[in-house]
């Protein structure tokens, strides 16, 4: 089954591609740039979803929904924000279809919109709009509301997961009485961001500001995390945004102070998507398949029967039942695959390719000894422990694989960052190692381009508690007062 | 707060459009016919997520996601199914936006798209297309897939969850090998369905299937569950379709058979949406709000202390704040409402209003006593009880309370079911009682549009198992061999 995967080193984005294909994660659709979800990719994402989502709400978020199309006259209320998406909407301009006549179904021109919608690229401008009726004082404050959504933005270069026109996501938007408020909110979802990326997802990263080039248009700051795929690319995976009063001066939203002002209300929102996908695959995947952080894996265990015949199947069984019901009780995850249409080999294979933690073997000579093979999917590592034993052995073996896949993670990220004196130093890095590249810049857009534009390296993000150093600018030359992270980036 | 509310007798409409808006489940927003679904709308949304997407995979069903547009083409080639829904797409037509050099935002005619997109009303089309890729044999059957999403179709009139444009669903869509099959799994689905909106949302249905006139554009036969609203009206609360070939054959998806014939595939799709929750309102709220059965409720059970003064409330919290966790142990929601801010009267009046089940009123005096006050939403009646016997009582009087709202809601389905032996009749029940009315039809679509017509009631099921009676129609006097429910509906 592995035979249809490209080997990593042969053509990495190939290699991905075949993964997302064959582990049944998503595949292209018939629409340009949107993808299909497919079953497998979809049980991981609810896995991300749940996790995240319980994380919103112990932090006092609760959900609510906003309309799918926003009227084009809201969306270019806040300016730089317009700018920003103008050139990705898909625009509502009819509401009807009717047949020609001659059997055809075509665009009924009776059914014109008088003003276009937009399906939305992400919502600010819509909620925004809302909220203006929904906060009066500061007794309505702080609005702590999240919405898991479908977006929209027009990519002409698309990449299963990485950049799909149509996306899921969720979005936080929070309104807040003060600046201070507001900031230690975008803080604070960063950290939760980091914290699931880095402890479910099992991918280091790095929290850091974007410089203003990179910043989400209608932001005053962007806060974001970045991780480092296995092909030395960087990819971000979360960004948190503090937007000023910008939204609530486009859609007039005031409140009353408790000294009984009329101020404008400050904003937070932040969002990851089905992007993380991209990231969780690209961390740990090898050229055997998926391989999936057991904390996110719908299944984490999968038992194999091997045996012979309907006698042998229904002894092996008893004993694999058994340890079904024990691990579950455990709170583990646990399928016993014993299709009869198929041979334990083909299942092996499958289980490898769609990334199943662990996988547990039990023949018929194994009964007898008490005994059985446990096979973790990282590694490959093989150990035969006694039947007694399994649900200590498996829960710990689970542990330590989300630990380890985590940790040869950080290695690599570590190992991957290096810091370069020149501009010389930096395109070598990015050509002969990829990752990050640690140097001074001197703090213009115009440079940043300029890198850009020679290198096809972005600045990924400034580190938050960065190191004050004085330093020259590896491009100009100019005076600069430290060093920024530089990537290629997907 | 609840003066809000306009009462039921007065006006019903608007008592409606009164709660969903006051107790802040949902509003209009400023996309003509869209809807925002406020926070406290959708927990109890979330929660009948949860239920049902637990349902769906104990029964062999994963989730999936396909894409929101659809291209045109594929939408025509189920004629019935563009038929039934081409007056009601959203079309998208152009892929930017751009400034038009006067500052203002226009479409760019440049981006026009070479085929129209449809924002997904449905999404058989799309899926059926997909499943062409993945079915080739009768080992890829049955696919048992379920997709969460927003769908849009446009109505001209519009009700906050009963009809709006935009709305949240859930779609099932399922491929078989063979007919009996797919009409097994479309009664089981229908069955799913009815054990959710009976035994979780307390509201009693009727099991049927529809006229042809009513059924699903391109299915074969459409079963549905049909609920009474406390006004009379009937209101659908979700269907099952067996699509019989029809998608299988307008996408031409086939499979190969053991014996090595290609047939195409049956098909089965089924819904329910966010219309539910205009059945769980309409089924058991009142004039002083909402009332939501126990088991769909964000929170069950609140506990408001009575007190004065800054020591009184960290006396009654101390004793608030055991029973919150003595409940929490037992898997009851509580929320302890201690808001300085808000006298009991208040928290009262506002929890009335959104209809939490349940509310506990601990005061100074009570501590003493080693009494609390209990008071049920549904029926307003407040007991004393014991502290030491909360738990206990509260466990009880919450399925006692879901039991009750399931219990009237049955007897009133009783008393408004009424037999019809003449067209006047029909018309009389219609006009002074609403309801069903059972009565006798000669099974053409003329006469039941003729119905429609003049008394704006709709068959809206042949009941399951419906007994068989010699008869005749009271609109034509034809031969009739069963009796069908009328009524006027949402």
């Amino acid at each position: 089954m592995s035979k249809a995967i490209t080997s990593q080193k042969q053509d990495y984005s190939k290699w991905y591609n075949d993964i997302v294909v064959e582990a049944d994660l998503a595949d292209h659709s018939a629409v340009r740039g949107c993808m299909v979800i497919k079953p497998h990719g979809y049980a991981i994402w609810e896995k991300m979803q749940q996790t995240l989502d319980k994380m919103f709400k112990d932090t006092g978020h609760v959900n609510a929904y906003f309309p799918l199309l926003i009227p084009k006259s809201f969306f270019s209320k806040e300016a730089s924000h317009v700018d920003g998406f103008a050139k990705e909407c898909a625009v509502v301009t009819h509401y009807r279809l009717k047949n020609d006549g001659a059997g055809n179904i075509i665009v009924d021109d009776n059914a014109k919109l008088e003003e276009e919608l937009i399906i939305r690229p992400t919502s600010e401008t819509i909620i925004w709009n809302t909220y203006k009726g929904w906060i009066q004082s500061y007794r309505d404050l702080p609005l702590l509301i999240n919405q898991w959504a479908n977006v929209l933005r027009w990519e002409m270069r698309t990449r299963l997961f990485l950049r799909t026109a149509e996306f899921l996501w969720q979005e936080g938007h929070t309104a807040h009485a003060t600046s201070e408020e507001a900031i230690k909110e975008t803080e604070q979802m960063l950290d939760v961001y980091a914290d699931f990326v880095e402890n479910w997802m099992a991918v280091p990263v790095i929290k850091g500001i974007k410089s203003p080039n990179e910043r989400f248009a209608g932001a005053i700051e962007t806060y974001c995390i970045e991780a480092l795929m296995q092909d030395g690319k960087a990819l971000q995976c979360g960004t948190s945004h503090f937007l000023g009063q910008n939204f609530a001066k486009a859609f007039d939203v005031k409140f009353a102070t408790k000294e009984g002002n009329q101020e404008f209300v400050w904003a937070t929102s932040w969002g990851v998507s089905t992007r993380l996908m991209g990231a969780l695959i690209m961390s740990h995947s090898d050229d055997h398949g998926l391989v999936i952080p057991p904390k996110l894996a719908p299944t984490q265990v999968v038992i194999v029967p091997i045996y012979k015949g309907e006698e042998g199947l229904k002894k092996v069984s008893e004993t694999a039942l058994q340890i079904v019901s024990k691990l579950k009780a455990k709170g583990i995850s646990v399928k016993y695959d014993d299709r009869d249409s198929q041979r334990p080999g083909f299942k092996f294979a499958e289980h490898e390719l769609k990334g199943t933690p662990v996988r547990i073997a039990i023949g018929e000579r194994d009964l007898a000894n008490g005994t059985l093979e446990v096979a973790r999917r990282d590694s490959g590592v093989k150990q035969t422990i006694k039947v007694d034993e399994v649900e200590s052995f498996v829960s710990q073996l689970l542990d330590d694989i989300q630990k380890s896949l985590y940790d040869n993670a950080k290695t690599r990220l570590n190992a991957s960052t290096h810091k370069a004196d020149s501009y010389e130093e930096l395109k070598k890095i990015l050509d002969e190692k990829g990752g990050f590249v640690s140097a001074h810049w001197d703090g213009t857009s115009e440079t940043e381009e300029k890198i850009k534009e020679e290198t096809k390296a972005t600045i990924r993000c400034i580190p938050l508690n960065n190191k004050q150093e004085e330093g020259k600018c590896i491009y100009t030359g100019k005076i600069s007062k430290q060093r920024v992270l530089f990537a290629r980036a997907y």
